[in-house]
């Protein structure tokens, strides 16, 4: 094999990201795969937009066939995000019988099956390292390293908007308007955020890391998603009192022959690793049956760490065609698994309360916790300036969701109660 | 290939979690790689010593020759340690065309170049996965998902014991030698802990690293290692009282075509992420051109662990196997680079310091660094009760350590400084 073509889809940040690479190691990268690289056309919406990294402008082309139909294009990088056109356009590809390499969650979180099912059958690779947490190696950790292991559970920060948002209510006191608008600014948020702070986006990571841990195939629907537009500096602040910091994860986790994705905020304790990920980082906590705990942690996104997880892709296509077994490393799904009922679902829970400051109020509040049979593992009160009210703080020990929701609805409407709230906590 | 014949060199606790895995995941694994797994023969010191994992007497040798000559073995996984025995049975194995896992960092600090090159000799797969930081993927990665960038720098914590004597000393106020004792109740440290407190297993784990992160020969005789005998109670206390953690690391960097590999206790800022990596657990911290700060993050040792580690090795010598590529993933080393001369080392560095406490002593220190031409970031003194003396910590700005060393000999000649000792300071 003297030479391997690609074709590009799409040239935004991280297409620009591979072709900065693809140029600058260009002489490493040949000697380490014993071929030249060339990249023969890139597929853009406009082709006089000036670009950050040189190409030759007639590589570039806005007519999609002129890369998919290439006969000597062997490999397809996908990086123009979207879900309609670009299944279309990857399943061309694979039926061309070219290897793709793509780095789109969205795409991935709902036609991922059928696209491996489809590259499986054409013997060709499909890749996606850079569709979860943007530089951080966690598919092919999941796949190579962990491999002998039985994975229990995963915890993911893998939306890094969301937690550039958290990060800075925590620590500058912003509130959550601000801290987007913050976000916005600086890029780590969309003019229309929905899908990060709504935790859609997280949940379609969760989905395909659970796939390849599991060799499970999860729907999106099947996922429990809240997101953080519910959060305030004030929850912040309280669940840090009792030692906690809130994060929004994605935890994903099989159980007696069942499974349970969500993505919800949750209070982590302080020394908890994932507490610490600041910012737009992201990392994933994963459980294995023997290896124990670990952590991947890196930058979620952006141009150098998502170019590098395309082009390690890239290295094992190449790789693979080198040797003759494209589509050989392909994971399907082999297991079905039923979705965990929430009336096994176990947690402790983060209970926020104002309650009117009378003689006796307070244990109306344990008097209900103790007699549905919740007990309580921590607890803060303190006055409401100004008001005749008190703000109260409780975090339960493990208990059952469903018991745990009725007890929550019951003491919601005692007299004594103002208003109230909760989120998960995750145990250390 | 119907068939794969394993031989393993050591019975202890790691050759214990790689025959239970083998057994308990056995079915799972032979369906990935498509072929019956066999252990055939196990060398060990005493046949008749009682086993924690069920396996048949007959496949127990103390014979070397009885696994290394068996023409049906295929593949010699090595965990008996030590390294003179150990590098003449691997060399042995691989002129039988006996692809190797091994687990000894001793052996691959010192001899992997050699063995490395008499593998690729012979068409045979070596691989070392569980020599570094056991359970954490951390060769692979290096290996595969950054191949494509460029790696400036590496931080690891990779020695628990040291990481565990450290965390007590911190956290729960152990001096030096009750931490070191209770590490060794738990099995943390060994009788003779030398080579953990000193530095030394540290060190040979950043030479594995640096060999694989920048394709450079690194000698261990290269690294300056200093280890943790001199980390005292207080200098933990007023580290913590600037805002660091002492830690021992490792920190290997490529700058200006030199490499600087060191192993000492180091201040990081309680903010990096490997400030909370606490007791046994090991973390690498990789600084990458294009895809920025990456930290990996598991337990370092252990039963699980390293089998897990030891395991996704076997898996990809199968994969080999059946793919007729053995010896083809071998790195050998392709650079030849200076070690970075002390004079162009440059660090932040915190002093400690006991001075006696009469008008202008302080002055005398911050004038002193002031002729020396070294700035102070961050200062604090307080009177050490019941002496006419007084306890100062300071860290300097970022400044050349040869420049830093002769200062810091000049000031402790002062005749108001009674005692004074410095660490290097990691930044954020």
């Amino acid at each position: 094999m003297e030479k391997v073509s690609i074709g590009l889809l799409g040239f935004g940040t991280v297409g620009t990201g591979v072709v900065r690479l693809l140029t600058k190691e260009r002489e490493r990268l040949e000697a380490r795969t014993g071929c030249t690289i060339q990249l023969k056309k890139v597929l853009v919406r406009n082709k006089n937009r000036p670009r950050k990294v040189l190409i030759d402008n007639r590589n570039l082309t806005t007519n999609a066939a002129e890369v998919l139909d290439d006969p000597e294009i062997d490999i397809i990088i996908e990086l123009m995000g979207g879900i309609d056109e670009a299944y279309r356009y990857i399943l061309r590809a694979l039926n061309h019988k070219k290897h793709v390499i793509t780095a789109n969650k969205d795409l991935m979180a709902s036609y991922g099956d059928e696209l491996l099912m489809e590259a499986k059958k054409n013997h060709c690779d499909l890749y996606y390292e850079a569709s979860v947490a943007g530089g951080i190696p966690i598919l092919r950790t999941l796949t190579d390293s962990l491999a002998a292991d039985r994975i229990q559970k995963m915890i993911g920060i893998v939306n890094g908007t969301t937690n550039y948002i958290l990060s800075k209510m925590s620590h500058e006191g912003l509130s959550y308007e601000k801290a987007l608008s913050s976000a916005q600014a600086l890029g780590f948020a969309e003019a229309d955020p929905t899908s990060d702070v709504e935790g859609l986006d997280a949940a379609r990571k969760m989905v395909i890391l659970s796939h390849l841990a599991y060799s499970i195939p999860v729907k999106l629907d099947d996922v429990k998603i809240t997101g953080i537009t519910d959060v305030t500096r004030e929850d912040i602040i309280y669940a840090g009192k009792l030692g906690y910091t809130i994060k929004l994860v994605g935890i994903s986790e099989v159980n007696n022959g069942a499974i349970d994705v969500r993505v919800e905020p949750t209070l982590l304790p302080d020394g908890h690793p994932l507490a610490s990920v600041e910012n737009e980082n992201n990392a994933i906590y994963v459980y294995g049956t023997a290896l124990g705990e670990t952590m991947y942690y890196g930058p979620g996104a952006g141009e150098g760490p998502t170019a590098v997880s395309v082009m390690s892709d890239l290295l094992s296509v190449i790789r693979n065609m080198a040797l003759g077994v494209t589509g050989n490393h392909i994971f399907l799904p082999k297991r079905e698994m039923h979705t965990r009922k929430e009336s096994l679902v176990e947690s402790q829970f983060f209970v926020r309360l104002h309650i009117k400051d009378e003689p006796g109020s307070f244990s109306r509040l344990t008097d209900l916790f103790k007699e549905q049979g919740i007990s309580l593992e921590k607890l803060y009160q303190e006055p409401i300036t100004g008001q005749d009210a008190a703000e109260v703080s409780i975090v339960t020990h493990r208990t059952n969701k469903v018991l745990f929701e009725k007890s929550f609805e019951i003491m919601k409407k005692l007299d004594v109660v103002l208003n109230a709230k909760y989120f998960r906590v995750e145990r250390g």
